[in-house]
Parts: C-alpha cells; structure tokens; sequence
C-alpha cells in the first residue's frame, strides 16, 4: 500500500476540519483565537488523529464520523505542547523551527491558548456536529475515555510525574510509568475510540487496543532514542542503554503487528502506520 | 427562608462530593493529586455549584442529579483561579488566606494541577456516575454548553481580553465584554445548567437564564466595588464611577429577582442569593 497518499489523504481531511472547527481569528476581540490557530497550525504530523481515522476505517466504519473527535485529541495535544515549552516547564523556545506560544503572544496569552484548546475539544465532541448519527451514550463514551487519557490517570500524570523526575536518577518502572502515562495513553486512546466509533466488535476493539498500547510505547522509546543528546531528561537509552531500547522498540513493532492479524487487509494502513513510527524520521 | 441554613446544607453536599469525586493523594506517585485538592479545599464559597444545585431545585429537580456537574463547574473555577494566580499572570502569592498553588507545590505543578482539574471536570461529567438516569441527549447538552460558558466565547476569552487590556484606559463597552465573558458566563451557565438537569420548562428556563445573566453580571460589579483599591485592573468603578457602579449592581439585582417572579415560592433561596451576592461579604 502507498502509505505517503494514505497519510497525505487523512492529514488533509485533519487539516481542513481543523480550519472549520477552531475559532476564526476575529471571533472575539482578543489575540486568543490567533495563538491557539498559531501553535495547531505550526507543523504538527497530526499522528494521533490519523491513528483515529486509521482504527475507525481498519472496522469497516466511515472515518468521517471520527473526524470531530480527532480533531479535538489534536487540540488536546497542542495544548499539552504549548504547556510543556513554558518557561516554568521545559522552557524551550522553538518547536518544530516555529517560535513557541510564549515567545511569539507572551507567557499569560500562552498559558490561556493552551486552556482554550482544551476547552475547546471538549466543547466540540459535545456539540451537536460532532454527534451527528453516532448514539448518545457512546459519544459521552468516546468522551471520558479521552479525558482520562489525557488527565490525571493519563497524559497530565505522566507529565507531572516527569517534572518531579528531573535531574533524579530514575528506575525502569517509574521511566515506563511516565511513558505510559504521558505519550502512550493518548496515542492508544486514539486508537481505541477510532475502532469504538467505527463500530469495532469486542474481539476487533481488543486487537486494537493491544496495538494502541504497543505502539504508543514504541512511539516514546523511538522519540528517546531520537534523543539521546537529552541531558537532563529520563530517557530509555539513558536507563537501559541504547542496544537494548532498540530491541524494545522492534519488540513493540512485533507486537502490535501480531495485534493486527485477526483484522486482515483492512489493517494495512494501520501495520504500515506502526512501521513508520518505529522505522521513522516520522 | 434561612438562607444560612440552606447554604450550608448545600455546600456540604457539594464538599462531600468533591472528597469523592477529585483523585485520592495516593491515586498515582506523583504530587499532583494533591495540588489539585490543596486549592479545591482552600475556601471558596461554592458559589457557582450551590446556584446550579438551587436552579435544579427551582424547576422541581432532585439536587443531587445536578450535583457531579455542579462539583465539576467547581473543579473549573478552581483551575481558572490556579493558573490567574501565576507569575505570568497576576502573580499573587495568597488567595482567602492561603498560599497559591505555584507557591505551595511550584510553578510547573500549578500549571498541571489547573490543567488536571479542567480535564477531569470533563470526565466526570461524561462518566456513567454523573449520567445516572438523565437522558444521554441532556448531558452532552449541559457539557457543550459548560464548555462553552469556560471556553473561547466565555471565560478564556474573557480572561484574555483582561490580560490584553491591563495598564490600558477601557471603556464600557470593552469592561462589560470582559465582565460578561470573564465572570458572568460560568455563572450564568451554573444557572441554566441546573434548570435543564431539573426538567425546567421553556418558560422556566427562559426565567432562570434571565435571573443567572443579571446575576452573574452583578456578581462583577460588585466584586469590583469591593476592591476599589485594585490599582492596575480595569473596573466598574474606575470607568463609570462608584455612584453610578452601585446603581448598577442595585438595578442588575431587581433585574434578577424581576426574572422570577413566575417561578414563585420555589424560586426562594435563588431569590435570598441574588440579594446576598449583592450585599455581601459573600
């Protein structure tokens, strides 16, 4: 399968659902809505939305359906973003080769597009769009499983975790736990809420979500050892060295190909998304 | 009526649920539990949940269905206070007495704890324990419109046209979009939510949005006659006058308790909070 027009097709619905969904940026008299466009549209591989449609397609369901729900996990994700380069936090300056938030609106207007972006994605899968013919409880569904991925059980635990872990030395079960929490969750979630608006049978959702897991630790062992410069951080490389954070991450490759097999060909965009995550410069 | 009586009895339903409701210290290893429930559990006068509860019950609602979504529409409020108190924003260091959060647990921890309690206000809302036997429908509609009363055309925006406009002369028009937005709206909607989740009528409804619209403007007004000593802040008094700001609390407070009058003996304790919010030291 040609999975560069794959990704190309999906990103771009992302992108142009992205330009609907957020606020215009004359919508209220305030810089607001221009800093939370400026961090959504500076770069961004839109992976976990894509995972989205990719798990919701892989069931045989209409990807348009988790369009809105994609989106609003992109949201989710650059606000954690545009929180995690504050000065108070990472402090970093550039993201992606674009000035970040607090360098270009200033640290009170990033703190505030990140508290709106959130907001935002809630209001979204809320709203009756997002609805539209999926049943009720199942939104409200879709709904708490990402808002735990991306609270305290989930990205925003694992980040705090993180914080308190810097400059410590720290153990392979507290540097699994950040991940899990802090990247897995989220990528898994969209995994698991694609096939669930798709659709998905318990044995396919069970499939999935294996995959989901595997990949979205794969996803943070690959970023580590991308980054093995990182001094201060707690990474994989750092705790169990470099040969054997590769091996990990070809371990979770397997893993979440083997995850696949019961769904066949419909999963090929899928395999071929789990490859480019731990193969990429993705 | 003994509003006394009724206010306590109503915030300690809503102190107890939020015991149960806000992650235990120990549900992960990380501090962040901890921060959230430090600022939830410093004061605050549950002001925004006790009208919802009250708006409930003003329709001929049970309360305690109204009860998850008014504790999290507090969980909200609280992350709002969190990240206004922040160096980058207003930098103070004490709220009711209390050191705030960045100074208690440090800067990134309070960006995170705020951040924690907005998502986890979303997942409590869409759980199958705040839905309990409401129509599915109803509470996507309450969380939409929670959302929106926090977010971008709510409270953020306003928040960020408050940010915007420090240090610069506003006028009316410019204080009162703040005003409505930055205060009124998360009031407002602690209002509407509650009729809807107690059966309100179109009549009702219309009343009770009438009645949360003027309060949640006097509430501003007030509160900025109170702090008539805030040097830098755009307020009421400082652009109309204190005379003229008086008038216009009085005149939003016979607006409310006008909004009313079809609700009758019901509408009691929604009556005694209006004219408490007025004159208070609420």
């Amino acid at each position: 399968m040609d999975l560069e027009a794959y990704l190309r097709e999906k990103r771009e619905m992302v992108e142009e659902a992205l330009q609907r969904y957020l606020p215009q940026e004359d919508a209220i008299p305030s810089q607001l809505p221009k800093a939370m466009r400026y961090s959504v549209f500076t770069g961004g591989k839109r992976i976990r939305p894509v995972l989205m449609l990719a798990a919701c397609e892989a069931v045989g369901g209409d990807p348009r359906k988790a369009l809105p729900f994609a989106c609003a996990l992109e949201m989710i994700h650059t606000y954690s973003l545009i929180h995690d380069d504050l000065p108070a936090m990472d402090d970093d300056d550039f993201r992606r080769g674009f000035a970040t938030s607090h360098r270009v609106f200033g640290e009170a207007m990033a703190i505030l597009a990140g508290d709106a972006l959130l907001t935002e994605a809630f209001r979204l899968m809320a709203s009756p769009e997002a609805r539209g013919e999926l049943p009720e409880g199942l939104v409200l569904e879709v709904i708490a499983d990402i808002a735990q991925a991306a609270g305290v059980t989930g990205m925003v635990g694992g980040q705090a975790l993180d914080v308190e872990s810097e400059g410590r030395d720290v153990d392979l079960e507290t540097l699994r736990w950040i991940h899990h929490h802090k990247t897995a969750a989220m990528i898994s979630v969209a995994v698991r809420t694609g096939a669930k608006i798709g659709g998905a049978t318990s044995e396919e959702l069970e499939a999935l979500e294996r995959y989901g897991k595997a990949i979205g630790l794969a996803f943070q062992v690959v970023d580590d050892i991308l980054d093995v410069e990182e001094e201060k951080a707690a990474t994989y490389p750092r705790v169990v060295g470099l040969p054997e954070a590769k091996r990990e991450a070809e371990r979770l490759l397997q893993e979440a190909l083997e995850a696949l097999e019961p769904l066949r060909e419909r999963s090929e965009p899928l395999q071929a998304i789990a490859q480019f995550i731990v193969e990429r410069s993705f």
